[in-house]
């Protein structure tokens, strides 16, 4: 079934440890998407500007990505620029140029309308809001946030989340949304303002999922080379969405589980070269592949015979 | 079959922002014995004082644990201070006194020297040596070192790693020892150093295990209430230790990780109370059934197909 995105499509400036990049494709709808249509029909949300490569709109539609509600307008392209130290952990923000994005006010096309997975990349809420207001009845809609909305625009945040059943967030994020420094606590806390179902990224420590009844938790793929941690969250929720958006049936634990750890499987291509270098060149059999070392990283036997 | 300890035996005074504790039962060799007691016979060898609480050794012989190989010497108990803030990951020490342990040479009693199993608790790597030289043939010798010997007798720290089989220490001591920040890096040269395996213990985020061949991961479990994180690394390696000695056949892969588990849910028990009063009261059912909440927390599915 298709899946839908709202969010940055943008031109990112990097440093990193082992190289700088000027002006390279990004943005979270991009990522998102690249790394959801690998599993189900993306359609985007977004908007580019005049300077914006056609090249990159190439690259998205050779991947099947439904650009018809993705804008060009007049002015430049959203730009972020941003410095990694050796944790490669955290991006400090060097530089945020909203350009286009500034004026930016999501219109679906007709055929987007009834698409039944919703993602709402990291945008302004009341931006997130206008694009729920366009939607039928999804099935699932799922949205992520960031710090700067949490303190700057927390009333829009609250109300728009009360319509979400999905949230991604960081642990940080976690802990200044629900004032919980515990993780248990904080997730349980989010659970109570909207979403029945949180996911709490924690980078290279990997991910949880919470609901009421369950708890899953997804290692991060031990990596013993990381360039680019750009997109990583995106690339996870892209993965996430892009494997419910497969199922037949309902988004159940072991759906839910498969998800998280092929959003994690995704993350870790994204992570491995700059931009979307790794994610442009990987293929099925390598995601499957991984998927594969997932299972052989995490699990074991029941326990046997314990003799005092 | 029985596992040999050597480590510290100590009183412990806690600040936490839940509480202070004043000379409550600490050591190393304390939480390790203890823990492991719930799997195997356990044999200890370390050094009280005078002062020492007789009390506390009928509880840990309470527990069936071996207290042959510890000695009462003239003067005061080692005695630790520290103090955690809200984050509860890492202690800091604010004083730390080595009163008997001073002057403490490990002598293992004759019974002890048959022993199969060894862990040699975060001691001088020197003195950690001088156990190695007393026991015959172990089968399986495990380690557990700090910074402080990182830094201050790595020469020492690197001879006795020859020596060693499996080193548990935390990412932060991995980096340190290895020169490496990557942690897969970091496992690796350290498998380099002698151990075959190396288990890196990252707190909240759980631990991994690395062997030549293999990683596994296994997560913390997620706790809506840490009080006192001390003695968390020891009773892993108590329950992980213990776990291995349980074994009739080899230690091979299906074995380490029902250990590497076991490690997690005794630590998972250790800081939700103060001191030992949690690994004092849990029962062995609580155990196994963690240890089956361990596998709801982390499994999941083969792949179904994936449609494009």
């Amino acid at each position: 079934m298709s899946l839908l995105v709202v969010g940055s499509v943008a031109l990112d400036s990097l440093e990193t440890p082992f190289g700088q990049k000027e002006d390279v494709l990004g943005g979270s709808a991009t990522y998102f998407s690249t790394s959801a249509s690998f599993f189900t029909p993306v359609q985007v949300v977004a908007v580019v500007g005049e300077d914006f490569p056609e090249g990159h709109l190439t690259f998205l539609k050779s991947r099947g990505i439904d650009l018809e509600g993705l804008t060009r307008e007049p002015g430049r392209t959203f730009r972020w620029r941003g410095r990694y130290g050796w944790e490669l952990n955290e991006a400090q923000t060097l530089d945020t140029q909203l350009n286009v994005f500034q004026s930016f006010s999501p219109k679906l096309p007709e055929a987007y309308r009834d698409t039944p997975y919703v993602f709402l990349g990291n945008i302004h809420p009341e931006l997130q809001a206008q694009v729920l207001d366009q939607v039928k009845a999804p099935k699932l809609v799922a949205a992520d946030t960031m710090n700067f909305w949490i303190k700057g625009s927390r009333a829009a945040l609250l109300k728009t989340l009360e319509r979400v059943n999905l949230l991604f967030v960081n642990d940080a994020e976690a802990r200044q949304l629900s004032g919980e420094h515990n993780v248990v606590k904080a997730a349980r806390a989010i659970l109570g303002m909207g979403p029945s179902r949180v996911v709490i990224k924690r980078g290279e420590y990997g991910a949880l999922l919470f609901d009421h009844d369950h708890i899953f938790a997804c290692p991060a793929f031990p990596l013993s080379e990381v360039f680019d941690p750009t997109g990583a969250g995106d690339t996870f929720a892209g993965g996430f969405m892009g494997t419910l958006a497969t199922a037949r049936g309902a988004v159940d634990q072991p759906l839910l589980r498969r998800a998280m750890v092929m959003g994690s499987v995704m993350a870790s291509f994204t992570v491995e070269k700059f931009s979307l270098e790794r994610l442009r060149e990987v293929q099925r059999p390598e995601i499957h592949a991984r998927f594969a070392e997932f299972r052989r990283l995490t699990h074991f036997d029941d326990l046997g015979p314990i003799e005092a």
